[in-house]
This record gives structure tokens, C-alpha cells and sequence, in this order.
């Protein structure tokens, strides 16, 4: 009953399988290898863009810092939601990357800002004086970090403002599978139709080992992208297996089996939790759920074994609901929901 | 007959295996599990350092930089040898994540630096103003980028030299499997016994798919270092997979098996490059060598499918000898070497 | 009748004599210097911290981002408020300074944040986990942006909570003179004697060409700083200049007499604009005035020549009134105070 | 008797005069002024370049250093002489300040390398992996740091080289107006007439007080210049008086009558030396004097008050003669250079 992240879980058999399918013979090392140039050719396709540039690295904080750096000057005002995994969670390793560009965080309900907030900060940066630094790009996370999803004519909504100010836009999909799962749209109908430039495809949470594909729909945005990989240590020498667990992702579109599994599961654990007498905080669009537990509920599943993180800056007050995150994944098994559901309800 | 490198052989069979063993059931993010746990342990046991802070990332040049940033300022001098993998082939890395560090590179036969040289470019950087930067710290690679080796007395009289100047010596493992099969000494006895206060233990090079260790002998050294890693996008989420590789080539002495495997192979080369004809050019006490090899020689192996890297600045004059470096792994097959030799002698 | 920076006012003629009276003959460069020596002491007296490192820079951006970076990691965190010029106006030279610290901002009213606001923020800093970075420093600007002064005892207040978490203070001094002018105390009584750690000692607005102190009272806090300046670019070679700019200021209570004038401008503008039907958006502690000032007298003064800065995100509506920011300083002649008072009252 | 740099000298009075002239009454901040405004056209037509972006900084290090950050990305590898103060001299400012540029010494006799050096480096860097980092710009001082010079020809000869890889061409002129003084040449002919892509016009040395001219020949160039500056804290808010500075100096050609000044102070200088049994180590074309003196004629002279720098890595030997360096300036009287070589000859 462990829903405290995807990433708790491990990797999906087919990914490690792939592992050993392409473990025989020598082959060229730092991605001069076929099985990088196949998964490169295979995420083009994916997204419907053959001029794009495709690139594996290891981790997310290591995708999307690279992306920063490689949009964003040092001093560069890089827009965001203020609940963004960039701003929150990674450290400061944009800034690092970057070497200083200034994440501006936009509000929002439920994770995601409107294109007229966006519009409202690109002006003031815009109008700005040199001690506000540049407006340099737009990110944002789909799914997002509330568990809800940009439909393609929201991100669509979102280039628009973002190209109308020269900025490209970034989508740090992390949970990407689980956007477009969710969506039911197409990879390109949430990316490179509606403007996404940048896009980080999430490998890891959706069952990789630690795997992400850094993709580029314009290829000037990834000018000497390969030297700025070098340098960050983001460059495996053995390359393929990087490459081999994006390519089982999406061979026969097991990514998005998986992302379907995920959001099911978490569908399926929002209503139970509804009928328990939770509380939403955010409709369920993806495989998150926040939602506010009444205390003995919430008491009765972690007494039980139940994982999930409190999502509240201060400690739980006695007696009173207690908001919870729960996240679900590839690997979540139905018995556990059920589980977690009958200790919420008290059966 | 493929000796472009080490890194272009895949992953020994019980480093998969291992990958496999570990997969089942959720385990806590970010290093937070128990196979994490059980590899930091077991380097501390194989080194004899109790007290060391280990950790474990997927690249040699992200191990490298993250030391150099953890041990210098941006403003720091670290020594090196002038062939240093560190100064010729990170892509700067070093400078990167150290923010501006100066690699000084220090000149010497085969890849080596002596204590004097050492003592003497400390002693310049001591007596200089502002201007120069300030002594930060002292690297090796061991084995070197010339397939030497610093024996644990070489080791101990440079560690001193940078010690009376309270500097740290860090030690590049990237084929430290490699050095301490060839100097039949233990782990322990070339690194913290000697002096040696950070080391990269590679992994990577030596049959695992990603993975290096990085070690502080004195916990001191590794003040928030878990922050720069995690700043640096080095920390996995599902960091059970970098450890297992590494806890695979810790059992039973795997790691000196295969090391001891790929040096073998080395020395059975060079012996058979000098009886065809060629001339080292540096020892081979590793698990590479460098050798002129006669033109006609070279010609033949490479025609006939040899790979392996012309090392000289210049290309080869016609019909003179050339200048090689060919590597052996944990993969080399005793057949590929002797078909080689065969195609050196003409056989 | 411009009140739109105190920056755009000259150069006060002592201190432009003292330029010239420390021209004659050769020195030592770097700061070697014996007009460099003697300044040092004499901003170690005015603060009674015998035992403080005393630095000179040109910039307050420069001065403000070299505290920064010498006081936090690249992967820390540095609390401030909202409004700092730190974190609204420094082109993120904090960030690039210091290789991507991420500045916190705080709320609060007037440009000041309460002790439990940086205890709530440094709390859960603390209970982060390595997403959120490493708690690293406090930064508070006095006088603040908003023209308002901390006293010594909310100066206290905040550097009790900072040093519990064991975080250094730092007091942003652009306005430093004001703050001690308008609060009637000591330097001392602001700074060392209620626990700040850093300062920076503002000259360029208090009437000299470009110099600002950078005052560690705790030498520890210092080491290696001089080799971060020089690699900054923040050195002069004929460092006596700086220093000649700081002592005049010193000299005879200067900076205190030039702080004076310009908080008495300030204070008679502020209660002027009352007295024309103006709204003081702040207490006018300092030497600026944030005020909204009914939309004809607002015109008037515009178009008789008067300069100073609109301080509002949206373009003045209609008829409405208008918020503004004027900034005095020890050049603002009295006829100026009083001709922009009478426009305003429309006399 | 101080020959130990040109900037242990003070501020020449035109200089000085100049910033009481710019004093008076209020001006718009930083750079916003109309000095400002006077000066950058001033230097560009002084260098007949009248595209040219120029912006002033008080460093000689902050000029190189933004320079160096701005042609070159973190990857770079920026090609200097070995001896170059960007690389020996400037505590890796320009790494700092670009995130991790590689600066790739050369070789060459008396601080200047040949086309055919460059030529060779660059194909090296071009051939490279990504390991090597990517050709990013080409750095020249002029006069060089052994007080020769490049002569037009020459410049364009390493122009054409660096143009033809697609590299800018950058000159560190902190001692420009002694090159030019020393070439007779137009400040055009050494510059942007042959190639140059951005120039550090020195002032510092040449009678300022801290003040340079950073010139981008291109305004491609210098896209995105003034934030960075920004970003360094290198904007001052009174720019008035660095513009000022640049002013005086170049107004009625004060710039090159001070370097004729200082150069001929060094020819006079270098020949009584040599007169006095000492030897030459580099031609003398600027206003520096690299020599061996007999080690008596050099003991008499410090025992007597001469101040220069002993310039070799060693301790002198004793009775050996010591290699020195001397530097003359704008502010070089004829009687020291008389006393000095008196005291040489033992007169």
C-alpha cells in the first residue's frame, strides 16, 4: 500500500528485459551507438516530428535544469507556476545550471496558471529595466504537480502569449504519460502542435529505471545541447541503456498502458475516497490525488501500513481532516487500492 | 576486436542480474533504501573506512566535477596532470560545477607527477597574489590515463606534499579496479592508508551499466555534499538501481576478477605488440596500452576490422609508425587478442 | 526637482576633494595601500568591531552579491523580503554570484518581515528534505524599500531566529546612513550590537561616486574573501580611491550629517503631500516617500518638470490617484521640496 | 623610484578635473546619462567604428572577464598566449564569470603566438569530441604582457585564422594606448580595420582612475551585453564618472600623448640597461621592461629605493643575475628613470 510517489516503485519487466536485449557485443560509446540512433528515430515519430532533437539523460532534475540552461541566459526570468518542480523541488538546480537565471513563480488554481497571468508577467519583465533581468522562457509541468492536466488548447493558449513575446515554452513532463493518458490525446497533440519547443519526457516515474528523453522541436533551440550534456556529467558512455528503457517505453505503446494503469488506479482511489468522506483538493486528472482525510481515516490506513505523504505546512491539528498526497503508478496493485479504501472507510 | 575502450562493452551478466534481484516491492526515493544502505556499507568495509561518507552516481565525470566542487572554491587551484581526464576530457565539467576552479596541470613521464613537481607548483600558487587563486587541492588518476599506475608509496609522498601545504588529494578511480590488480595491493592500502581523502571508484568502466562510487575518507570533507549532488541532477529517485550495480561488483571480488581479467589481456597485447615489432610507449600496468606500432602493421589490423585509437596529434605519415592506445575490459576475449596479435605479426 | 533615485545626484565636493588629496605619488596597489589601510580602520572604529574585516567595493550589486556568495552555497537558501533589492532588482546577481542560491522572499508590511514569519519560513526550510535546499543566510535591507527603518530591537528580534538556525544575518546598507539617521542611534547599536553578521556599508547614494563597505564582524565569516573579490572583477588596482571615498565620508560624521538632510527633505515632503491631499503609503522613516498622490496634483507636478518614479504594476487609471515613490537625498535642495509641494497643492 | 606597475601611479589631473566638471545637478542613472551618451560616441569614432556598442566598467578584470562570458559559452575553449592575464592573473575570472570556459594557453615567443600556432590549436579543438569542449573565441593582449606588441599585420593574420573557424577575435587592451604609442599606428588599423571583434580599451593604466572601455565592434555581438553587466554588478548607478574618465582621456588625444609619455620613459629605460650591462629578455615596444640585471647593479638599486618585480620563478641565486620586470607610466618622471639607471650603472 505504498502510494507515496511513482518513483518508490521499481522498474517494469519489459524495460529490464530490454536491458539484457541489448547487453551483447561492443558498440560505440557516448551515444554513437544504433540503439540510441533507433530510440531517437522511434521518439521523433512518437511526437511527429522528424526534425527534432531527441536526447536521453538519467534523471528529471538533470532534463529540465539543461533545458533551463540551454533556453535561459544567466540572467533570464524563466516563468513558472509556484508550485513548479523546478522552483520547489529541484534544488536550485536551474539556477545552478543556468548559473542564475531567476525563476518567477506564477499563481494558479490547482497547479496550472492562465495565459492571461502569464501575459500579465511577461509585461512587467517586458517593460521592466535591466535590474529585472530578461524575460527568457515558459515552463510548465503536465501533468501538473496538483495531479491535473493542460489540455492541448490550454497549452495551445499558453505558446501563444509565450511566442508573442519571443519566449519558448518548455513542458516538463515528468508525468507526461500520465497527461496524455488522461487527456486521451495524442503526443504531438499536447506538444508540438500547440507549440511546445521543449519538452522533458518522463521515463522514470513511468517505470524506466531512471531514464528521460530531452527533446528539442526546433533543432536551433538545441544548438551545441550536446556539449552543454557533456559538461553537466549527463553523458553515460554506455548510452544504450539509456536509450534501450525509452525505446521498451515505447515499443508497442507500453508508456502509455502503464500511464493508463496509473490514472486508473487513481481515478478509482479519488471517488473511494469521496465516498469515504474525503475531500478533493483537485480533481483527479492524471495519478495524483489530493485530498483532505478525516483524522481517524487518515490515522486508521498509516496505523495500518498505508504510505502517502501529509501535503500541509503545519502538523495536522487533532481531530481535524489532514490533506494527504497519494500518488499511484504502473505498479500500483487493485487490491491495494481496495485496501486503502476499506481502512479509509473503516470496513 | 573492439579496443576503442573499456566503455564500449556492455554490463557483466550479474551486474543485469542484480538489477533484476533488486526490482521487486516499493522502496523509499532519493537513497533512501535498504540497497543503497547495503552497498554504502559494503565500500566502507572493502576500503576499511569506517567512518567514509559514500555515494553513489552514474557517471565518472559527474563523480569527478561534484568532488572538485565539494573540495575547491571557484576561485581554487587543483593539480593535475597535464593528461588529467579531469583537464582534457570533461568538457570542462570541473570549471562547471566548481564555477570557475583553475586546473593547473603539472607535466610528467607516463601520465605521472612527481612529489618535487608537486611540491614545487604548490609552493608557486602559495607564494602568489590574489591574482593566481588559491591552492584548493591535489588529483590523481589512478590508474593513470597512460595505463600506469601510482604505487600506495608514490601515493603516500604525494598525499604528504599535499597535506603539509592542507590541501586534499583526490583520487580519479575511474580504473582503480584496473590499478589495484596490477599492483596486487588492497583497496584500502592505495587509498585512505596512503593519504588518499576523496576517491571516484569506478564502476562504470569495469562491467556496470552507469555507476561510480564517491568516497570522503573524512566525513568532514562531505559537509552537504548530498545537496550539491541533488543541485548537480546526480541524485536518482530509484537510486536502488545505482547501487545494486555497485553492491554486484563488490561480492565476492568481482570487481578484481574482471579488472584482473582486463589487465591480463593487456599485458598479453603489449607483450605481443612488442614481439611483432611495436614499441610501447608507456608501461602497461593496467589495462591499457600505448605503443607505436609499425605502419604496415597498423594498416593490416585495421583493415581487417581492429578498432582501436590512433593517439598522436598529427596524422600518421605514410608508412611511419603510429602512435595507438588500445584498451582491455572485463569483455575482452582471449580470442579477439590473439587474433590480433596474428594480424600485428601477419600472421 | 528630481526625485527619482538618490542616484541621480552628484558627487558630495568632500569627497571629490578627497580624490584629489590622495592623488600625489606612487602606492601599492590591490589595496595595499596606506589610504586603504586607514579607511578599514577608521569603518572598524564607527562600527567599535575591532576585530572586522573591512572591504571596499564600487557597486552595491556587487558588494550585496559577494555576501551572498560568501555566506551561502549554491544550494542554499537565503530568506529575504519580497520587496529586496536583492530579489526584485539586481538582475539576479545573487544567484549568478553565488551559482544558484535561491532567494526566499518573505511577506510582510512596509518591506520588513517579523521574527515568526522568518522563524514559519526557516522551519520548514529545516524539515525540507534536499529538494528545498540547505537553509544558508537572512537578509534584511535597512533602510528598507519602502523607505522604512528596522530598529535596533527588531534587528535583534530577527537575528535571534536567524542564529538559532545557526544563519548568518545580513543587513543591506544602500540606505544605511538614512536607517541610522532616522532611528537616532549608533551604527554599532544596528548592526554588531544586535547580532548582524554582514553588512554593506552604502556610500554611492549617501554622496559618494561609487563605494560601499562590505563589513564581516566576524572574521571567520571572511576567509578567502579577498580571493572571491578579485575573481569577481570587484578590485581596483588603485584600490586608494575607493578607500578616499569612504574615509570622507566617515570623516567628521559626514555620512551622518548628508543622511540627515536627505530624511528631512523626506520628512517635509511626506507631511506636505498630506497636507495637499496626498496618502502616505508608507511611514516615512528614511529618506523615501511612497505616497498616492490625487491624479491632477500627480499631473501638475509631471508636467512642471518634476521627476519621480510611478510605483504601481498597472498604468495609472483615469482621474485616479497615483501611486508614486520620491526619493530625497543630500543633494535635494529645499526650494525643490518646497516648489514640488507647491505644485502639488496647486498653488 | 616605482617601477613595480603602472598602477601604483595616481590619476592624471585632467582626469581628475573631469569629474568635478560632470558634478553638477541631476542625471539619469546608470548610463542614462548624457556623458555617457558622449563618451560611447566618442569612442567610437575615435575608433572610426560607428556601430560599435561600447560600455564602460571600472576593471580591467571585469572588462575581460564579461568579454570572455559573452563570446563564449560554459563549454568553450577560449585560446590566449600562455602568459595572457586572463589566464595567469585574474584568479579565473573569466571561468567564473563564463561558468567554466576552458582557457587553452599557447605558446610563443616574448607573449605573442603566430597564426600558425593558432591554426594548429584550433584544428585540435575542431577534430575533438565533445570531451574537448567547443572552439569558442580567440583572446590576444596587445601590448602583450612581455611589453611587445602586435602590429596591425600581425593582428590580422590571427584575425583571419579565428574568422576563418568562425571565431571572434578579442583583444585585452589594458595597455592599448601603449600599443598603439609604440605602433604609430591608428587605433582603427589595430582594431576593427583588421579584425578585431572586441576590444578592452585600457584606461586604468593610462592615467584613470578606474575606468574601461569595453567595445563590440559588431552589435551581433553584444546582444544581451548591458544585463550581463548587470548581472555583475559592473553598471555603475552614477555612471557619469567612469564615462568621465574615458572622456578626458581621449579628448585632445591625452590617451596616446600619456602612453608616448610612458613608452619613451621605457625605451630610455630598457637602453640604459642594457648600457649597463644587463640584457634584454623581450624587445621593448610598450612601457614595460622585461631584463636580466647583474646582481649587483640590481641590489644597489633596491637598497636604494627602486621598487620594481624580480620576475622569475625562482629565488635569484646569489652574484646571479635576476631577471625583472619594470613598468613606466603616464606619471614616470625622467629624474627617476635617470636615478634609476645611475644607480644600475653604479654611478
Amino acid at each position: 500500500m505504498n502510494f507515496a510517489s511513482d518513483n518508490v516503485h521499481g522498474v517494469h519487466p519489459k524495460v529490464l528485459q530490454a536491458l539484457s536485449d541489448c547487453n551483447e557485443g561492443a558498440m560505440g560509446a557516448y551515444g554513437s551507438d544504433p540503439i540510441t540512433a533507433r530510440a531517437e528515430a522511434v521518439y521523433r515519430e512518437l511526437l511527429d516530428a522528424p526534425e527534432a532533437v531527441v536526447r536521453f539523460v538519467a534523471t528529471g532534475t538533470g532534463a529540465n535544469a539543461l533545458v533551463c540552461a540551454q533556453l535561459s541566459p544567466s540572467f533570464g526570468r524563466i516563468y513558472c507556476h509556484d508550485s513548479a518542480h523546478i522552483h520547489r523541488d529541484e534544488c536550485s538546480a536551474p539556477e545552478f545550471y543556468s548559473h542564475g537565471a531567476k525563476l518567477v513563480p506564477l499563481q494558479g488554481e490547482h497547479g496550472k496558471f492562465s495565459p492571461d497571468t502569464l501575459a500579465e508577467a511577461i509585461r512587467f519583465g517586458k517593460a521592466g529595466s535591466l535590474n529585472d533581468g530578461r524575460n527568457a522562457m515558459v515552463s510548465i509541468t503536465n501533468a501538473t504537480e496538483w495531479g491535473t492536466t493542460y489540455a492541448p488548447a490550454e497549452v495551445a493558449a499558453l505558446a501563444a502569449v509565450a511566442h508573442e513575446a519571443g519566449l519558448p515554452l518548455h513542458m516538463d513532463g515528468a508525468r507526461f504519460a500520465n497527461a496524455v493518458a488522461g487527456l486521451g490525446c495524442d503526443a504531438a497533440d499536447l506538444t508540438q502542435r500547440v507549440g511546445v519547443d521543449a519538452l522533458c519526457f518522463g521515463g522514470t516515474k513511468n517505470g524506466a529505471m531512471g531514464a528521460e528523453a530531452v527533446i528539442f522541436f526546433d533543432p536551433a533551440h538545441a544548438a551545441d545541447f550536446d556539449y552543454r550534456r557533456k559538461q553537466a556529467g549527463q553523458v553515460w558512455s554506455k548510452q544504450r541503456y539509456l536509450a534501450a528503457q525509452m525505446l521498451a517505453l515505447a515499443e508497442g505503446g507500453l508508456w502509455l498502458d502503464l500511464a493508463r494503469h496509473a490514472n486508473a488506479a487513481a481515478t478509482r482511489l479519488g471517488q473511494g475516497i469521496e465516498q469515504a468522506g474525503g475531500t478533493l483538493v483537485a480533481p483527479v486528472q492524471a495519478n495524483e490525488i489530493f485530498a483532505r482525510l478525516p483524522a481517524e481515516a487518515h490515522e486508521r490506513a498509516i496505523s495500518h501500513g498505508a504510505a502517502y505523504h501529509v501535503w500541509q505546512d503545519q502538523p495536522p491539528a487533532k481531530g481535524e481532516p489532514v490533506t494527504v498526497r497519494l500518488v499511484t503508478s504502473w505498479a500500483t496493485r487493485d487490491e491495494d487500492v481496495s485496501r486503502l479504501l476499506d481502512l479509509l472507510r473503516g470496513a
